[in-house]
């Protein structure tokens, strides 16, 4: 208020337009990581109740097959009931037990502070998952096989997206066959390339031990690791319809026990190894993800886990997979429902194209999906830039497009505020009455400008002739500049000591790094 | 029950297969015009009384300057009073007894009745809407300009599209320079095209009477088409903010004394002629076209009339309009809502790219605000196919490619039913207990397989391989060959006689017209 310095006093409009043009504050952007949602219900209340209540009755009268010896010691000693069909069923009480025990308000860490995920209430955060088995490289259309550099060039990339909130591993490394080596070689492309929070799923559980050391390394230390997990494994521990996946849920314990927090992965897919009804779809995933919950609590009670109900949709034409269709949005998005029923951190997938490459039917498929994801308050969307043929190929000019499309999205899960202001005539009034007629240049026309509206990066918003004066920009050309300018940039987030630390002491392969 | 014929009798797995692949019943089609959506609120029910107070409050306080003598007599004789300053007042007392009369549950008649829109509740349409001054070439990326043939020919595309349902003229036959020339052959070309609702705009008052001949002369009279009139006219009845346009208020009133159903449109641009705060956007529309329904209905109690609350967005950077942002989505969404809130049918605009060519930007573009309007229950959803460069453009291709887009944008619109079978457990019993493990194939998965999926007719779902074996198909590709097959056979809907009739009276201008 008393500043008076004369660089103050100097500034008028001049000073103004400036300061408009500066980045802005974090705590300002029209959108963030976090924004609440909640505004889209596809499912009545009492829907929810009638969808939790098939779930209990699927997990009492069918259970789970194929329990693991562990698995089957966890649940037992809880309460479950193993049949004579080996099955494991598990009692309605015994879920409300492990309900109460579970982990809520949970916070994802991120290596950097700034970047952690606050998975409350309808809040909701937007990134990548996997796991693609190629690239697609847009001037060729080839799908071609993903390295360890595709990875760590995705993860440098999403560092540089603000829109996108983390980075689970989007692609599969295939220059590996070893998955030991795998696992630590993805684990440390991810770390180095972003900052933000990194998801991951490792194959086997007898590579946990390497990876935690890695990730022990990383973080300074277990204290500080335990203190701070900034990496979280996805576990696909059902193979549906319910039946345990022995593997998956080994490598889910030993995380568990690592301090690792963990995605309760059901995967089935409607028509095929899911019911077709997208409501019976969602009661088998419920279901299974209430089983993780069990599992889980039971072994370490209020261990961080999100509850990952992912029914996907076949085309049942051909029984393939189609993530791009208006049912996969709607299961998605309740889902979503079902986790606030729960009070759970809830994730799902959202985002997927079916299209092969970044085109039309691309983009109307990741944006009908995001959008109901994020309107709908998932804490977490997975699979929500970059994927293409129906999570088969992973594209990184999708990815960098893919920013500007969650941007809108973002916007729209903010929602139109009705604060007093904004209510007021006031404005209107002296505009109408007294003013100019129009509210260009009125002082809350240029306020609000960068608080309140959200510019695309790459997205072309010139008029026609505009265009023609530009030549004619091409969407992709302008994605393939913005990721060439990220990558020339983007920073390897490890110290040089670091780094070569890690590489000699887990004889990590070379890899071209971004600058120190 | 009881039919044993032998045709009936050989069935089995061919027949049903045959069965399953024959074009649905519209009654049983996963989607259809109409659906309602709701699920979606971006106000909260204080928000909306909030907004209705403050919309009150302008109409009181601040009124519309520059009605034409004829409102004037028509408003301040139904109890507005003009002020020294010219402006018409309204109190909302006589805002509250014109929307008592108002008409509501309206049903927009097409020339075929299977195509009638029944704008109730938060039922559901969508369609085009213009008024480009642009056709897009994606070949040569040329923005031209259309010609009456090429409104012709996107009324027969629309007239093949199931998800567009009616057709609102999406360009301006630029090579008329005759006011009155341009109006009538619109007319002639839109319903020549398509037996759906086609939706106009008259230029001036003095055209309208030769346009109401040629309507009487398809209908067949004035009583058949008194009857069912089966085009509106949208009326741009104000310039924002809060004055009236003489000329579209004349047009209006000309249409309402020939029975033509209106759209009252009010297209203010947030942060130029509208508010720049969402909410306010919001209030100023509403003020609008409130004084719109005391209007018409001073004129002519419980005339059809549309509630076009049409804000659109600035880019506040440079002014220029941006249709394809989440802002956009937002004001439309809202608007649905007080729509709802008076219980009139209503409409506005969503499924505007800003992008200038089909590409990735478009889709996302186009979907985000489809489906938040669909989700919102929006009666009419104008400019929902086909429009680039913020409406500056229509494209006969990505009117084509939208279809598959609202097709999805429709299966979200619907829901997830939550009916008696679905919520049952039993198939999952007999699968997971009894069966193979899997649903592929259950009688379930079959029969759903049609009326709960849809399928899109363009978009391309195949993996990657298959894609490579396909030759890598390109989507606009396959938009050109359904553009193409569309127009080759896409019929004349007047019989000959009836044709040549109106070519003769009118002077209608020569047409490269499809088969009759």
């Amino acid at each position: 208020m008393s500043d008076t310095s004369p660089r103050r006093r100097s500034g008028g409009r001049a000073a103004r337009r400036e300061a408009r043009s500066r980045p802005l504050d974090a705590a300002v952007r029209p959108v963030r990581p976090g924004l609440p949602g909640g505004w889209y219900k596809p499912l009545s209340a009492q829907d929810v109740v009638r969808i939790n209540d098939a779930a209990l009755d699927a997990l009492e009268q069918i259970g789970l097959a194929k329990a693991p010896p562990s698995a089957v010691e966890i649940l037992t000693g809880a309460g479950a009931v193993q049949g004579n069909d080996g099955r494991i069923r598990i009692p309605r009480g015994l879920v409300e037990d492990m309900l109460a025990r579970a982990a809520r308000g949970i916070t994802l860490c991120a290596r950097d502070p700034a970047h952690d995920l606050k998975l409350t209430g309808t809040n909701t955060h937007f990134g990548t998952a996997g796991a693609a088995v190629h690239m697609v490289e847009v001037d060729t259309w080839e799908y071609r096989e993903p390295t360890m550099q595709d990875l760590y060039d995705a993860a440098r990339i999403v560092q540089a997206l603000d829109n996108v909130h983390f980075f689970q591993r989007p692609v599969v490394c295939r220059e590996f066959e070893d998955n030991a080596e795998l696992d630590l070689h993805t684990l440390y492309a991810a770390c180095a390339g972003t900052s933000k929070h990194v998801g991951t799923s490792f194959t086997e559980a007898a590579n946990v031990p390497a990876c935690i050391s890695l990730l022990h390394e990383i973080a300074g230390g277990e204290a500080a690791w335990r203190e701070r997990p900034f990496v979280s494994n996805s576990n696909c521990f059902v193979v549906p319809p319910l039946t345990f996946a022995e593997e998956s849920c080994e490598v889910m314990e030993a995380c568990i026990r690592a301090g690792m927090p963990v995605l309760l992965l059901s995967a089935g897919q409607a028509g095929a190894t899911a019911p077709a009804p997208i409501a019976t779809a969602v009661v088998q995933a419920v279901a299974e993800c209430l089983a993780g919950v069990v599992y889980v609590n039971a072994l370490a009670p209020g261990h961080p886990a999100v509850f990952g109900t992912w029914p996907f949709v076949s085309d049942l034409r051909t029984g393939a997979m189609s993530g791009g269709s208006g049912e996969q949005a709607l299961l998605t998005a309740a889902c979503a429902q079902m986790h606030q029923h729960y009070g759970l951190p809830g994730g799902a997938a959202a985002g997927i194209a079916d299209a092969k490459l970044p085109d039309m039917q691309a983009g109307w498929e990741q944006a009908i999906s995001n959008v109901m994801a994020g309107l709908s308050g998932l804490n977490m969307i997975y699979e929500a830039v970059g994927m293409h043929a129906s999570l088969m190929g992973f594209c990184l000019e999708s990815l960098v497009l893919g920013n500007d499309m969650l941007g809108q999205v973002q916007r729209c899960v903010r929602g139109v505020e009705v604060r007093e202001e904004f209510i007021s005539i006031d404005v209107m009034k002296s505009v109408v009455l007294e003013g100019p007629g129009h509210y260009l240049g009125h002082e809350q026309t240029l306020r609000l400008m960068q608080t309140e509206y959200i510019y695309p990066e790459i997205a072309d918003r010139s008029s026609p002739k505009e265009w023609v004066e530009k030549g004619q920009p091409v969407l992709l050309d302008g994605a393939k500049a913005r990721k060439a300018a990220i990558l020339e940039s983007g920073k390897h987030l490890f110290s040089p000591d670091l780094d070569a630390s890690l590489v000699a002491r887990f004889a990590l392969r070379d890899l071209q790094r971004g600058p120190f």
